[in-house]
């Protein structure tokens, strides 16, 4: 006799193959989508089902939206001068809510020799393409200010300079709100590196 | 303009529900359900849609299981001579891999003063009604070695007194594999009022 319901195995079998879901909580989630209303279970079914039904990347800068062109690309208002390169969809959200308003180009990962990623496993083409193409004043490198996330603008910059277009990268140096006694040595090299006079 | 497609926006909403679930993870989960394949995405939809439909209560014990009665309940191989009393449906799985082969009681829950939960919102009244009707030899109460768990057991073995039936509780004591050097006050203390006689 089966310990446990073939379909209470299937979905936490399912669960666990989400990033950082282990058995434990793969048992936890199934037995909690078995406790609550079938309503609030089901909802979230459906929500994976409408979400892969109706979104898909961006045709130009590789978001993920309904309608494609992305709604950031089809916007007449967006400044067309400026493109911001991220390396996650997740981050548009970030900049959208402090008020960036040009556009963007998602990379869709970033450069890793540890894990084995390669220019042609990203976006980085049609970035040099789009760059070429289209007219910008500035391509600003947001990849993130680590390891990867450097080597990674190092490789775009590169590939970037021939095409005569401004590229820049966000600035790193205290995190607003730090203390200058916690932060670590290499934040305090960046602020002391990247110091500005005052206006 | 929303910062974000709509139907991202209902898939972190519907995570975001699920217990231990924050809204970063929920956005994690959510463009991993968006990145991977869409076959495996579905799959996670599909699991919870077929669980919500296939299972179903044990009308006797309150298992979760495809089948009402549950396997346990109709398989004639079970000892129902013994009955096992358990929190949670999760632990049912726990018992049969360590080759329990009695009857169980899910209580769906246990006794909390702070939580608010009340013997009515479990089912210790039919936990009664099982052991007045059922012949049982002896009821184990394995709730949890906690607080609640032995509260509730103590309400239960109240509850179960006046019908005769043998009343026990799990053994507490020194973890196999565990250290004594290591192990916290009460489980000495546990294992010290617990020791047995050598055959």
């Amino acid at each position: 006799m089966a310990h446990r319901d073939r379909t209470i195995e299937a979905l936490i079998t399912a669960l666990q193959r989400l990033p950082g879901i282990g058995p434990k909580t793969a048992e936890r989630l199934a037995f909690h989508l078995l406790r609550i209303d079938s309503a609030e279970a089901l909802q979230l079914a459906r929500a994976i089902e409408e979400v892969r039904a109706a979104v898909k990347s961006c045709r130009h800068c590789f978001q993920l939206d309904a309608q494609d062109p992305c709604s950031v690309c089809a916007d007449p208002a967006r400044d067309r001068s400026m493109l911001l390169v991220v390396e996650d969809p997740r981050e548009v959200a970030r900049f959208e809510d402090v008020g960036y308003r040009g556009l963007y180009h998602v990379l869709q990962g970033r450069l890793s020799q540890l894990e084995g990623i390669r220019p042609e496993d990203l976006t980085t083409a049609s970035l040099v393409t789009r760059v070429r193409d289209g007219g910008f004043a500035e391509v600003c490198l947001a990849t993130n200010p680590d390891l990867e996330g450097e080597g990674t603008a190092a490789v775009l910059a590169e590939q970037l300079a021939p095409l005569g277009t401004k590229v820049t990268r966000l600035a790193r140096g205290l995190p607003a709100g730090s203390s200058i006694a916690q932060v670590s040595a290499s934040i305090l090299a960046d602020a002391i590196e990247g110091r500005r006079p005052l206006p």
